[in-house]
């Protein structure tokens, strides 16, 4: 049950921060790209400084496939289970197509490469969402109000006496949630409608974007999106963690970004 | 060019008519589930027998990735580029995701597996399809009005005036167009919709799944849909024909059924 493990993630670790893993060929430290599987031994290198940090791993596909990596994302999802089992792993594709299409993408993502939960778009409708559902044991975070610029084209639009993201939000809780195994992505650079989802969705947890190198503040994000007890986001930065340090030392300095960004958010828990 | 390279390939043709690749282990005729690449050769085996029908090829890559064989995927498009140059690919893949993701989603389609033309989850707004949209060469098929039940969740919903595909269809004709590259998605499953969509879009062609398997007809959707050339409509089938047949002479019955489907197209033009 991904929702349960979560939980219990964030309280024996002590964190709502999630490590994203969007490793970038150009970005990565010059010895790391001679590396025979240079997206693996990177992905391997940052699990290793961060582990005792996070709530959560979220690696994001599009890094892998771009560059015909598959493999080594697979290995990366192997070596989080193996040495810290009890993390969860939320993989960020962001899928979504027909039934029998999802039914698909769904194997890809809970089955070969083993991940807890799975980003979904929702903008197809339930028969999209479904294959994903009824996964029970697994997570499904659907998309509702996202970080980046653009959000606002299709997403604030008010329908009827809502916005879409308030839709999405309200149907998700009420009429996707019959195995409880659902969440929703709301970008830390939208406080106010964080705000308004978390009063849509009760406790559901929601996977929060955009610290970091998008912007995103933490202060306003935690009084917006915690639930009465204190829980209920998984806070991802990528970027500013992955990419914290440089040279052949440069775990030093992401072990040190992902603990003090773990600490000033519970400092403002 | 896509939209030249389509426009050229739907005269030489003749045809109207798409076939997607969408091979699912479990229904490949035996012998072929026996092959060391069985999607592969499978989708050889449809190429060969359909490619005198059809202006282009769909194929999905959910089917492929589900089972770890995205090389079956470039080989059968390379395959396509070999033999069949002038008829475009479009992958199909409703990728979406904020801007410095959505590079690499670009880098996977048009890089690594040499499609012309991808299909785009517009959801998450331009920031989100800029970095396809931005090469100018390929197509960019934005979702609209899809053919699955579940479309109208939130794609029928008003907002203010206008339903949401309706409000997608016109940002992308008007906003996001520029480069001269866009194309919608929008479903054989609803005809109304697809002549609503065809008023606000000019001559922009329109990718039209749901024929076949999913019941959408023929008739309607050229009345809805056909530009006033006569034109502009790419129409999709892909288990109704790459499923038509069973045994090792299966290909006799797909060429048969794309044939058919093609000239049931062309009577009714």
């Amino acid at each position: 049950m991904f929702i349960e493990q979560l939980q219990a993630s964030i309280q024996r670790q002590n964190s709502l921060l999630c490590v994203g893993i969007d490793p970038l060929y150009e970005r990565l430290p010059p010895h790391i790209q001679q590396e025979a599987e240079p997206f693996f031994t990177f992905a391997r290198d940052i699990i290793d400084a961060t582990h005792e940090f996070v709530c959560a791993y979220k690696p994001q596909i599009a890094y892998f496939a771009a560059r015909g990596a598959e493999h080594e994302l697979e290995k990366t999802i192997d070596y989080i289970k193996k040495h810290h089992p009890s993390i969860p792993v939320i993989l960020d594709s962001k899928r979504g197509d027909i039934g029998s299409t999802a039914e698909q993408y769904a194997v890809e993502a809970f089955d070969r490469y083993k991940a807890d939960a799975v980003t979904v778009n929702p903008y197809m409708g339930f028969d999209a969402a479904e294959p994903f559902l009824r996964r029970a044991d697994k997570g499904v975070i659907l998309l509702c109000r996202t970080s980046n610029p653009g959000a606002a084209d299709f997403q604030d639009l008010v329908c009827g006496d809502a916005p879409l993201y308030e839709i999405i939000a309200s149907t998700v809780a009420t009429q996707w949630n019959s195995a409880g195994n659902c969440c929703l992505v709301v970008g830390a650079t939208a406080p106010e409608q964080l705000q308004r989802v978390r009063k849509l969705v009760g406790d559901m947890p929601i996977l929060v974007p955009g610290v970091g190198a998008q912007g995103g503040d933490v202060k306003a994000l935690l009084q917006a999106g915690l639930t009465t007890q204190g829980g209920g986001l998984v806070i991802n930065a990528s970027r500013s963690i992955i990419y914290a340090g440089s040279g052949t030392d440069y775990t030093v300095d992401v072990s040190k970004a992902a603990q003090e960004l773990c600490q000033q958010i519970n400092a403002q828990r």
